[in-house]
């Protein structure tokens, strides 16, 4: 059950390790605190394996990548394996250069990811640009709506199925999809797209789940999901009544996920297995 | 006309690449959303060639500078020139550090900027300390106030004309010239020098408006600026309203750049053309 | 008299070099403008000298930590020591990898600080794990409070005979102390811990308070911790009387320091020395 898992990662926190982009850091951060884990963000090659064997799980996000800082994620993806500790992975902009999506492949080969998380573009460059070529058909969706829905989930199976992670494509639906379950999710504004960080948010509230709750990665992934959209939806409502902007929407969604319970997932989860 | 240049980013968009300092880059990536564009933060030099080219623009910020980094700017900046894109410079600090100084001038050297933009200071210091030293005499004045404008505009036109690139001088007044024509801006509010950012959120703006622009970089420049002012004035009154403090502004002064439109241009811009 | 510590930062300024981490570096910059410093944000080791020379102060704070800031912190660290700027210290995670225990070490072997700053874990670590050893029991209180605090007091002005450096150790009761001279601060909400980096933003303050009072760095740093509690309890009053969450309080936490004045320091600071 997913309020489970909240109250899982309320009662029993989390140490996180994040290495993540300098743009969205400290709203990851926040968010991480926010949801009740503990994040520590570093990203030094001598020290990451230090601190992942202190944390419970690790999140590798790509937002702005260099040379120093890939060789780090290797090193910290490995020994996370290693420990067993879950670790999620956030492609950003995989397709946008070689040198992103070059990267991306390296980390996929090298670490075995417990979720990877990405929009539908990102999702699809995954499975069709990878060396290990996944033997995943191309989807042809752009777009995850009702009418494409079906094919979207039967493509993230697929995926999940070659990548052993679970897989998650945000878009107006949300999905996430292990082999062969699947929750599909409703919840969210589009105001999330009115600021930069509602993903790499979403990673660390993903990476925070899994870490509070290891021996469920799908029902947890979920759960971060949900919680994110109707922290959004919430958020969403409070800058339309008071006639505010685009960054007093990011403020109110930390907050909307640092005051979040199990309850709001029960009466404003809308969410199903699919 | 400067309401047109708004109209044309809020309807077709622009995506933005942004090489830039880690202390104001989330503002800047927030702001170039609130405005209607779509910022890319990336400055590794393996990428940022794929990046400028999957771009309309660029913007170069100094405000953290390091070896490498820098020499990521000269790589984008190139890129940008050879395709046409419009370049923004924002040389935060130029006089600063004796490296600071040099990289600036090497970026000055290698890159034609579409719009330079600093305070009194920093532009002076341009003007006397390039090795191209461009033909233009020191500016004696150090405020930019009514009985030094006069002097100021000829300084900024003589630089605009040596450079090739619009310059932009901040300060109380606010000065946008090319060679031959020049925008006086008094908009604005004391309280956006309070923040930490306020400059380089308005290079983003301006890297906004010119991307979107290509065609009129002088009008566009002017509307960002016009429009970061509008946006500082509504922020600082709700501030002041509501007994608020430095970083509410932050917050607001974003807000209200994702909510200005046309008609703010039209019934509260304060500029004339000198 | 600590309201005279404020007093003086806000009539005369203070120009303060900041080498931090890049999590909390914006929310930095912003309480240094809040309280009436400047901060100037340099990590690149080619500009450092430079930078230090033209600021009164200095701020290290080793939240992200990386092979290249370290020799720029201990570069720029020299410098301030050789002007008799006064140098703040944030060994955050001290003891988090070996790496970061080096690094620390090394900066305490060769930097004068002013202040060190540190939560008692922190705090307790530099004294056992000092390759100079400092000739300092270890502390064997793992909190500060009323039943162990005479002791942690005792620990704290050995450790600062023995560093030549002012100790703050911060928890539910901060602690400031000398050699011979301690104030204990009651001030404060468990909020602060809510968000990340009001550790950081403490360093900062401290920074902005000993830069502008180098005549008095015990009394000055006292100011800046209690400032800091004021303007974290008032910061919680609003975030609760709003229903507000965790990132409200970072925005009003800033907003109150860039409010506060000597009254408040005079009516709400719980201080006694002890």
């Amino acid at each position: 059950m997913l309020e489970n898992c909240l109250k899982k990662l309320r009662e029993n926190g989390a140490l996180v390790h994040n290495i993540t982009n300098y743009v969205t850091v400290n709203d990851c951060a926040n968010i991480t605190i926010a949801i009740g884990a503990s994040p520590i963000m570093a990203d030094e090659i001598k020290e990451v394996a230090d601190i992942q064997t202190i944390c419970g799980g690790l999140n590798i996000n790509m937002g702005t990548l260099n040379d120093r800082v890939v060789e780090s994620m290797l090193v910290a993806g490995k020994i996370a394996n290693d420990l067993n500790h879950p670790v999620a992975f956030d492609p950003v902009g995989f397709a946008a250069s070689a040198y992103r999506t070059e990267s991306a492949l390296r980390l996929i080969d090298n670490i075995q990811f417990s979720v990877i998380k990405g929009n539908i573009s990102e999702i699809k460059s995954i499975a069709t640009g990878s060396k290990k070529s996944f033997g995943v058909d191309a989807c042809s969706d752009d777009m995850v709506s009702d009418s494409t829905l079906k094919s979207v989930v039967e493509f993230a199976r697929k995926l999940s199925k070659s990548t052993c992670a679970i897989i998650v494509i945000t878009g107006e639906i949300d999905i996430v999809s292990s082999e062969d379950k699947t929750i599909i999710i409703r919840n969210g504004d589009s105001m999330m797209s009115n600021i930069t960080g509602s993903g790499c948010m979403l990673s660390s509230l993903i990476a925070s789940f899994i870490t509070a709750n290891p021996e469920d990665i799908f029902e947890s992934t979920a759960a971060a999901v949900v919680c994110m959209g109707i922290a959004g939806e919430k958020a969403a409502k409070k800058v339309k009544d008071n006639n505010l902007g685009n960054t007093s929407f990011r403020t109110y969604l930390i907050d909307e996920i640092s005051k979040i319970d199990a309850r709001d997932i029960k009466e404003k989860g809308k969410y199903e297995r699919f």
